[in-house]
């Protein structure tokens, strides 16, 4: 677990997007952030105030987190000398990047000696039991796409916060590095061991109270070659309740596979509720979320309604309309 | 890859069974195997000639395999004392035992000081890349299970017998431990991190010649939900193009999980299929193999009549009537 708050390290980001990994955590848990700090020639800005390390501990700030993906994946001397005053100012350090700080020795070295705790999100920290599929109390629902990177991360963290603003019981359970660092908390899926990659969807979503919500964050595709095995273990160790099919229709071949299509959701929904109702015979399909981002509105709209027509399920783009629909369907669960 | 020939060794084996690595090797790969070094006690027989060190050495045997699962999981120090003789004698050694032999110091000393090698079979020893899905010259052929442990090495190791007897161009690749110490080389894919499955696989199957088969030894079920992630990797990076259904039709639930039942022939066939023409649309299910072993012969014949006829595909046990049949049909892909 990551202690919160945190203060967003946004380094020399040479773009926004280089720093999509604030966004996301500046966009679903404001409340998580205490302040940005950024090195000269940073393009990024989350419209948090700019803090120095002692401001933002002042402030209450526990946790620098690398919310920017740096230029070669290295970390940089300048970088470097940020971060162990960070440790030094008594902050514990997150990070989603490929380098490990476990694997610099000025981090390794300034942390032993100021007691801190460095946090490599990509790497799994918990030895994870193999699946019994013993059924759990609660219920979970999780999002299966016809591709990867189509928005499932996005779709169950919107339909979480809907759900809370409901007060209903919710949690988004993170799968993956952005979500983790987003959350404080989850299970690096793609970095588990094979054997043990359902037994850490189980560990991730356990008992709950009968009307609690879990949101699992979904990852890869069933229909996509590289990382199938991954969502398959989502699917059998989430025991999911209710799947949500998840669509970018604009995409002319599967995310870095040139000569594969991806599916239908027709295809997508038989083929993923056969394989969940292994774990859950009551599970169904309860809704889609389509990214429309490639569309015009009146495209998108146009889509939404010709999809929802054809799947007999309501069909929503959460970035453009929000998840209340969604949400509306896992309510009638 | 693990030297060859080999000496197995039987420690101190407490009845046959504890030593079925070795009768694997010893079935399956005779001439790998120039004899067998037991310890006061052993209750196993290869009827291998009894060797020490030295005559195995002089007869040129270069690993040392240990072929026993040992009590409690531990590395005792009778077999200590053994195993650095055989260092010292020249063995690489050879384990597929969950203690390493890596996590032991006084084998990690004896084999730095004398310049041998530690093969921990369950461990990768590669770094596997991301599978790319590209479709590989060569065909390949995969057995699915119903369940775990229905005899898919097995099938896959006989069939591979079967053709080389023809004449045939056919290769066993190896993915669990067993496999592996069978072979002396393969993927431990229940070992290999989330996102790299189904890359190993596709290491593992490179492109071979247009009439070469190789014969992927499969993992798990896609219906069971501790291990079904790595199945379909296996299914994705495999590209099979034949897929032989494997059943073990006297088991009450699945393994280990005593609220599942396995699936029908009818399920598997039409789940696997489905999922194995996205990475290759030409693959089919071309037979089926029984594990009867629990039947009496009449009943099993009985059976495999009634399967044949209800599913349309030759139906065979291969340990009862050998894979003859099973090579017939993939000669006729």
């Amino acid at each position: 677990m990551i202690r919160t708050p945190y203060l967003l390290f946004l380094g020399d980001a040479p773009d926004p997007l280089a720093a999509k990994v604030a966004q996301g955590i500046r966009d679903w848990r404001p409340d998580f952030c205490v302040g940005q700090l950024r090195l000269p020639g940073c393009k990024a800005d989350m419209r948090l105030p700019d803090m120095t390390l002692t401001d933002a501990r002042a402030a209450g700030a526990e946790t620098l987190v690398i919310g920017v993906a740096n230029r070669g994946g290295k970390i940089s001397p300048a970088w470097t000398e940020v971060l162990v005053a960070a440790l030094e100012a008594g902050f514990d350090l997150a990070s989603g990047l490929h380098t490990l700080l476990r694997d610099a020795p000025a981090l390794v070295e300034a942390a032993a000696r100021t007691g801190r705790t460095l946090h490599d999100v990509r790497v799994p920290s918990v030895e994870y039991p193999i699946a019994d599929g013993v059924k759990r109390t609660g219920k979970r629902c999780l999002a299966v796409g016809t591709d990867c990177s189509v928005g499932k991360m996005y779709t169950a963290i919107a339909m979480e916060a809907e759900m809370r603003n409901r007060d209903m019981s919710a949690t988004f359970r993170a799968t993956g590095q952005t979500g983790i660092l987003i959350t404080g908390d989850g299970v690096p899926l793609d970095a588990v061991i094979a054997d043990f990659m359902a037994g850490a969807v189980e560990w991730l979503t356990p008992d709950n109270d009968p009307d609690h919500w879990d949101l699992i964050e979904g990852q890869g595709s069933l229909f996509h070659v590289s990382y199938s095995g991954v969502t398959m273990a989502l699917i059998h160790g989430g025991q999911p309740d209710a799947l949500i099919l998840c669509d970018e229709p604009t995409r002319e071949h599967m995310r870095g596979l040139p000569t594969y299509t991806a599916p239908s959701l027709e295809v997508l929904r038989d083929t993923a509720l056969g394989l969940a109702q292994v774990a859950n015979p009551a599970c169904r399909v309860v809704g889609i979320s389509v990214n429309t981002q490639h569309m015009s509105e009146a495209d998108a709209l146009a889509h939404l309604a010709e999809v929802e027509a054809r799947m007999g399920l309501p069909a929503v783009d959460p970035y453009r309309q929000g998840a209340a629909r969604l949400v509306d369907a896992l309510a009638a669960v």
